[in-house]
């Protein structure tokens, strides 16, 4: 970043999760500058976010004035630098009167939290989802279907005429760490993280053929290599596809019906993408981070309007 | 134990698991002594067995003489003292000839370790289970039926004139102490091992109605205690349910025949029991241990008629 865009910024817009803050300097609607961090809210105290967020923001600071950051993500959370109470469902993404200030030590910032998203019935959570689809939504006003969030805790989300009528948690992630590093099948995911495709979306149809095994199938995966020899890169392809693959048969009502929107990125959003076809479902990818991006500009436009 | 019991032994059966050994001092189908060491397998180097296994009977053993010890379970894995190749289903539980003898540098012991069991398609293995297996059936020679053996690999088996037909078996054990103890639902079970029976049994009826919904239903744990405020008990309670209810429903056809034999024992045959009736099925439990020690008594008689 040059100084003569350090001078130029106007905003700043961060998402900040569990593991990374990520921010970025803003000229209006586009990014000209950008900052990573791995001071993400899991590690830190009450009292250390605003030291974290200075410390990542600071070259584009100046003493004669206060700039403005948006934030999303968990630094919401209970376990956040402020609580922001979820919006519940159905709802626009964002909701300006929802989103809270939080008291600075520093006057050379001011600080803004989107809140999340609820749902009562059933019981279900976002936080930092709701800014990416309102960044899908800032690139496709007109959209209506389902966007999957694929992550830790990937995120299905049926959305009609610029609100978010409903939406669904799984832990399909989350169980794909525990049990690729913690499990006995840690035995047999040792190398790299390349996937056999064929091996991939077999185990996203036999799943699908009968989701209840799954306990079962997955201890297959550690029997396979006891029995007939160890083989680590179709373990890992098996033990995505298995965990992918139900998840995809349990959303069958929302993707049977049309094309899904992926955010996401990478390889994951890739092995989605593909386990969809395994199962005869089309899906399309737009870049996450991109809409994250587009979801924070959105939501400093809503708080803009509603001064 | 009374030093004339020690005079008195005349063999040693030892249940030797993952965490833990379990010795008992036998004259002839009778224990008159027992002791339990945490010098599991999971924990030893090759060369740390035949310590640990005197370390455990020393004042069992005389100079004068080799006394027998024939034991079961991991002890005989990979990682164990020595492996003993898997017998192949379908089988008698315990074959003598498959048993293996391993070399000892102190002469007072005469060590048999029992072979598991396995299964081509699909790929299964046991190993410890075939013993309580065969401990089943010496205590019910006519047995026809299907066993079920909770734990961290809870097995299921499907014995026929005195013959393990075929198996199956289910991470459930392992996913629940994953899930409670390291998942994001750790925040939700703290507290006591005590469940809620209603919660734990809506639990099981839920999942068996839509089991693909498994991971969803799990996250639901979570936000049910972030949108509608905290409940532990329920939270371990549905947890459980989930779980076993998802297992049961995928062997159902195993268990819908007929009453299911559970050899086990506490809480967690209970729960499985529980489970059972709540899908419509029956069970009767089983004590794990009697059928170890039965199952090991077998064994070496097996070993004796073979000499």
């Amino acid at each position: 970043m040059s100084p003569s865009n350090a001078e130029r910024i106007d905003w700043i817009a961060v998402d900040w999760g569990t593991s990374n803050l990520r921010a970025w300097g803003m000229v209006d609607d586009r990014a000209v500058a950008t900052v990573t961090a791995p001071t993400g809210m899991g590690g830190l105290e009450r009292h250390q976010f605003e030291p974290a967020l200075l410390a990542a923001i600071e070259p584009w600071l100046s003493a004669d004035r206060t700039i403005e950051v948006v934030a999303c993500g968990m630094v919401g959370a209970r376990q956040g630098w402020q609580e922001v109470p979820y919006v519940s469902v159905p709802t626009e993404p964002i909701v300006a009167s929802a989103m809270q200030q939080v008291a600075t030590s520093d006057s050379r910032i001011s600080v803004s939290i989107i809140h999340g998203l609820s749902q009562t019935e059933p019981a279900d959570v976002m936080r930092g989802e709701e800014t990416q689809i309102a960044g899908l939504l800032a690139q496709e006003p007109d959209f209506t279907g389902v966007a999957c969030l694929p992550g830790t805790h990937s995120k299905w989300a049926r959305i009609e005429a610029g609100r978010v009528v409903s939406f669904r948690t799984f832990m399909t992630g989350e169980l794909f760490a525990l049990l690729a590093k913690q499990s006995v099948l840690r035995h047999s995911m040792a190398g790299s993280d390349k996937l056999h495709d064929a091996v991939f979306d077999d185990a996203v149809r036999v799943v699908a053929e009968r989701p209840a095994d799954l306990s079962s199938l997955l201890f297959g995966i550690r029997a396979a290599g006891l029995v007939g020899g160890p083989n680590n890169l179709d373990a890992r392809s098996r033990l995505s596809g298995l965990l992918i693959g139900t998840e995809l048969v349990a959303m069958q009502q929302g993707w049977s019906g049309g094309e899904v929107v992926l955010i996401g990125a990478d390889q994951l959003a890739d092995r989605y993408s593909r386990g969809l076809q395994a199962l005869g479902g089309t899906a399309r990818i737009v870049d996450a981070q991109t809409c994250t991006l587009a979801g924070l500009v959105a939501s400093r436009n809503r708080l803009l309007e509603a001064r």
